[in-house]
């Protein structure tokens, strides 16, 4: 069943071609070695898109739950979902396009981004662990590959997950510079996706938290501190490798190159932080607020000296060195999600973290802040986890290492 | 009661002036004509910004409930209202900025969007009927300058109006090319107000979907269409005039350069909507999808024949010649807010139109468009109307003309 099939479209619209649309696709930028906000990201490669590319301004982030039990209805999905993939990462409308030649057809393409650039969209895919086991039904035939490293995340101290903010079969996280780009790409997808999946929590986020590229001006989070400053960089081939793709030896092999993806909705509690002096939020971070330098030093890139920071800072627990080492690339984004019926908006941080193994990576670095002096500031209130497969080759598919 | 009295300060940071985070002021462009995305607009004038302003990329829009029943308390935050706008819009921290030079003291400014450009913010206040009177109380000695204008919405056929999601005693538009800077606006608006008012609703929205720019690309609603090209725009004084701008013979003098704001949270079915004909999206719109040309002519920007359109096309019953020259100014926004539980994206426009009299504006239009088509599609699910005072002057405050 091809795509076409799926969303209902007649044969005589099959006739029409790839081209219908041509004329109207989004503008993509060949130069995909540009930093411009408007160029295209490579979708193609051994590891995905959007983990180790420069962190773009905005987030669309949705987990799904599969909703059928057939496997080749999945697999099927996986692979129109590839060819959509590629055609929106690269600036195009999907299928035919939004404007098919005969207009009895619904169009392949939603078209809101028509006229857009292809704005650095990525499309980052991940399955959580109910999708190899629910309820301990091999639900695909895929229960024995369920890798080590992709556990039921522990109980955390402090949080108060959501569940209908947590968990999902499958993950997408688009990233753009334009939202509208981000929009369009999760919409469609789970358009084709109907009757295969349902989107079971979306987010919204703008205002990337994290730096990945230590040149540029480290942004700031909801706490107005920058964020990310000792972040892996997208180009540190060295850092990538050791605490970010998986590899050959991990267990899983269909995973080699691919990376473990924890998402966590991050509430602030940003009244009661705004009313905290400055002193005690630089103590609380590990850093000053203007500067960003680690307490006690000058300089944002100043090395930190743990010692000099008082034994609860948020810096500090986080720190490799309190951890063994441990190290994530962190890809988070502010939320500000209406306001919750006290008279106060609800803001937070949407917090994206990817590593080769999330037991030595997040879950070890998150039970150390179980001390943290931040945690009177907020509270984890949404989570996931999911194992983001190695990149796809051109006619290939995601997914393609564990079903095939 | 000063702002920094409010917000708690010390004795000690009262003393160190406004310069004190000068150094660390958002970066605010002097060339206020440049159209470029990072320029400041300016505050003063006589009328409000945001509303004959090329429209901005994005939105945070807030209803406060006045939670004090202090008429000098309301006054005396509409003044620190005003100095922090006045701050935020040109691109500077507000008050003493975000490092205050005593670190025992709480931030005037939450920082976050230290080191951003002034992004064009603009910041819109309006009045809501309930902070004129609410339960037939006088709350705050203003009943009866109450404009005739500014009505309760009657019920429109079709919507389903959620009250948590609707009214307010006041609204402030917040419009900038980041949505970083929009959101800090809002919540440092909401942390200075603490006490006297709280955030009873509030919303986010990306890709302006009502061009105010007619040489400019016109952008896209989640339908896919081009929305707005027969708006008002924003530098035709006569049509400002005549169908925006309260005038001083309108009934109510402290109005006289305001406008009244309706918005309405407009939620699109795109489901339903993505399964539909091209044909038929064309013929619910009255336009075409890949030019936006009026059904029947070529190009955009051709003069719509409503003749040659369904009888039922949103184009035509909107239009003014169906509606005895009825015109209003949009600049809506497009929302996607998660999901719904039922597996869909919870996405829409968030529509905003500016008025000299929604009896003659609004409400006259949306009255014609019970028989629209495209109701099939859409739901209205919030609503809001507000009277927006005309200009502040220099060392004048949000409201004077009804306050003072």
């Amino acid at each position: 069943m091809s795509r076409r099939r799926m969303l209902g479209f007649s044969g005589a619209s099959l006739l029409v071609g790839a081209a219908a649309g041509a004329g109207l696709d989004r503008v993509a930028s060949a130069d995909t070695g540009d930093a411009g906000t408007a160029a295209a990201v490579p979708f193609y490669g051994a590891h995905q898109a959007g983990i180790a590319t420069a962190v773009q301004d905005r987030l669309h982030f949705a987990a799904f739950d599969v909703t059928t039990g057939d496997r080749g209805k999945l697999v099927r999905m996986l692979k129109d979902w590839t060819e959509a993939a590629a055609d929106m990462t690269a600036g195009r409308a999907i299928g035919e396009g939004a404007i098919p030649k005969v207009g009895v057809a619904p169009p392949d393409d939603t078209g809101e981004a028509l006229g857009l650039p292809a704005s650095r969209l990525t499309l980052t895919i991940g399955f959580g662990p109910t999708l190899f086991e629910k309820d301990g039904a091999d639900r695909f035939g895929i229960k024995a590959k369920r890798p080590a490293a992709l556990v039921d995340l522990p109980h955390f101290s402090g949080e108060n997950l959501d569940p209908d903010r947590s968990g999902g079969d499958i993950c997408v996280q688009a990233c753009a510079d334009d939202p509208q780009v981000a929009v369009h790409a999760i919409r469609n997808l789970a358009r084709i996706g109907m009757g295969v999946v349902g989107v079971r929590w979306s987010q919204l986020g703008f205002g990337k938290t994290s730096s990945t590229t230590p040149d540029a001006q480290t942004p700031r989070n909801l706490f107005g501190f920058k964020d990310g400053t000792d972040n892996i960089g997208t180009s540190d081939t060295a850092l990538l490798d050791e605490h970010v793709w998986a590899g050959k030896g991990d267990g899983s092999d269909w995973m080699a190159g691919g990376s473990y993806l924890v998402a966590r909705r991050i509430r602030m509690h940003i009244e009661t932080w705004d009313r905290t002096s400055l002193r005690e939020q630089e103590d609380v971070f590990g850093r000053t607020k203007a500067e960003g330098a680690p307490v006690g030093e000058k300089k944002e890139r100043d090395k930190p000296v743990l010692a000099r920071m008082k034994p609860d800072a948020h810096v500090r627990l986080a720190h490799p060195d309190s951890n063994g080492g441990a190290r994530i690339l962190r890809r988070g984004y502010s939320f500000t999600d209406g306001s919750d019926g006290l008279g106060r908006l609800e803001a937070g941080l949407f917090f994206i973290a990817f590593q080769r193994d999330p037991r030595t990576g997040f879950i070890k670095i998150q039970e150390s802040l179980a001390s943290d002096a931040m945690n009177e500031y907020i509270q984890h209130v949404g989570s996931g986890i999911f194992a983001c497969p190695p990149g796809v080759k051109k006619g290939g598919y995601w997914g393609e290492t564990l079903f095939a």
